[in-house]
């Protein structure tokens, strides 16, 4: 799926500014895709880009309205549906990550019909995907991969796009999930995909390319979590990745969800990611760790970033505090 | 999904004999549940069991038509529908583990409507799952697991199940595939769960049980394969298996579908499925290996499982030439 840009950002009646992460995120990876934002009265949020109403953005060019806030309950309410109509009276598409569809809602579908617009529900992906073919494919790939779900894979994905894309060198990030779809505009939300075809997806998702491009492919899950190995396997054997990054967020106490599962060893995390890619891509190999230290203060950050570089014998970094460039550094030698 | 149960098994104008043997895997298997089959004038398949029009199938007690034949080209022929319609219309249920649902032909769902009869097509789950929750559960479970796709899985699955009864210990073998759904009348087929959910469906399909109790879960694919992992992973993580087998087809030269991936090293294969397995249950171990020789000579076969006996130190058998009562020996042991 492909959502035309730019877009106008709907922060509805966020209760605060988390609520909003998702616009937010577009708003820091690509403020040139964002014309302005839609606040509610009621709205607790703020991404600094011009409030527009619906005619004002229309004025501006928007071609969508992507809702960069979670709906509470996972309910859209009869004040949301207002704005959204009016969006699409405007000639203007809708997107939305949520789990509860768009194209589910009968008035929204009939005007969207009638006006001929498009309602992208980034969650459900609405192709039909091959068996992989394990086939090497031309160009190069990154994938960040996790000790456990939401420890930084995305942030970093999007940090090294954009350091390669500040070096001249040709590169695109590729979402697989909803959030990384919307911040980029395209995408497959690979844990939706009926799971015979999650590695012929991400074949897809990042096809062949000329020698010297780098696609950066969103990581999902961990082959240590309990719930989604399953979606991480698939997706490490259709990147076939070149270049792979352990994320890391060292102040989990245990896997996302999952009580009883500890975090796993962190050498034991790199071999059983480098076993599972070298299926694909027997050259795969780790370019570098990438630490979310947003929990530790300045000092024990980089404490611990030290020791696991003298550890693990790769650059060791917190994409936030320090951007990636010593990772794409390494990955870009030889 | 649960299919009524006995039978009236489908073999249509089967070109061959293999061209049924999805009938023939239910009648050797279960062959209380077939109360007849249905040949038409042309097919060159036999399950020999009585040959029984719809009418006197249900005079025998019939409650499903089972389709035990693969459809040429996809296609479901008119002259199918004829008798498809001829079993509803006599108050037969209908199941299927076609590419093509029966649930997607207008005149067969409208049928089956006013009659009150069900149609079953195996493999597209209609449940819902939720996301694992990795909990340990109580019951004991074994799992085939393959050096490729079709080495023997499920025939290793319904053999273990089948020895199992025969010594009065309690077992179910769960299908994961829609042979196996059709073979057994329930089970899920997990490659056709979303990604998201696929160790969730497991966790399902084989629940808490009593202590003494086997589940034994039908395998799919292999960790090895570039376009089933994901699948693999995500079974492996939700059967939470005590006793691994592993299967092993030794004549087949590249992965099924991929002539560019050589088969695996038996022993990395053995490594692989235990550091997977033992996530969700460390007590995990191998109990033995399971080989289809049916392409060697009887002499050659049991060179090569003594050969591998010897170098694996667990117990070696063809499932089909010799039973598979050793390995299930050693599942009891302890």
């Amino acid at each position: 799926m492909e959502i035309q840009k730019p877009y106008l950002l709907f922060l509805g009646d966020a209760h605060d500014p988390l609520a909003a992460k998702v616009a937010q995120g577009i708003k820091q990876w690509h403020p040139e895709y964002c014309v302005g934002q839609f606040r509610m009265e009621e709205c607790q949020a703020d991404c600094e880009l011009p409030d527009l109403d619906i005619e004002a953005a229309k004025a501006a060019g928007a071609k969508t309205l992507v809702i960069g806030v979670a709906n509470r309950g996972g309910i859209i309410s009869d004040k949301w549906l207002v704005i959204l109509k009016e969006a699409l009276n405007a000639g203007l598409d809708l997107a939305a990550g949520l789990h509860n569809q768009l194209n589910e809602i009968p008035e929204l579908v009939e005007l969207a019909k009638a006006k001929g617009r498009k309602m992208f529900d980034v969650r459900f992906p609405t192709q039909t995907f091959p068996v992989a073919s394990g086939k090497k494919r031309s160009g190069k790939r990154a994938l960040p991969v996790g000790t456990d779900c939401s420890v930084g894979k995305m942030y970093t994905a999007l940090a090294i796009t954009e350091e390669l894309k500040s070096r001249k060198i040709p590169a695109d990030f590729r979402a697989t999930g909803q959030t990384g779809i919307l911040v980029s505009g395209a995408g497959v939300c690979v844990d939706s995909v009926v799971s015979d075809f999650i590695s012929g997806a991400v074949e897809v998702l990042a096809p062949d390319n000329t020698p010297e491009h780098w696609d950066v492919i969103e990581g999902q899950g961990s082959l240590f979590h309990p719930s989604f190995a399953g979606v991480t396997t698939g997706l490490i054997h259709g990147a076939q990745a070149d270049a792979l990054i352990l994320c890391h967020e060292p102040t989990r106490e245990h896997m996302r969800g999952t009580p009883e599962y500890k975090l796993p060893d962190i050498q034991a995390c790199l071999d059983l990611n480098l076993t599972m890619a070298r299926l694909t891509n027997p050259a795969a190999k780790f370019v570098g760790i990438s630490v979310n230290t947003s929990k530790l203060s300045e000092k024990d950050a980089f404490a611990l970033m030290e020791k696991l570089e003298a550890e693990y014998g790769l650059p060791t970094i917190d994409p936030f505090r320090q951007g990636v460039a010593r990772i794409v550094d390494n990955m870009l030698k030889d």
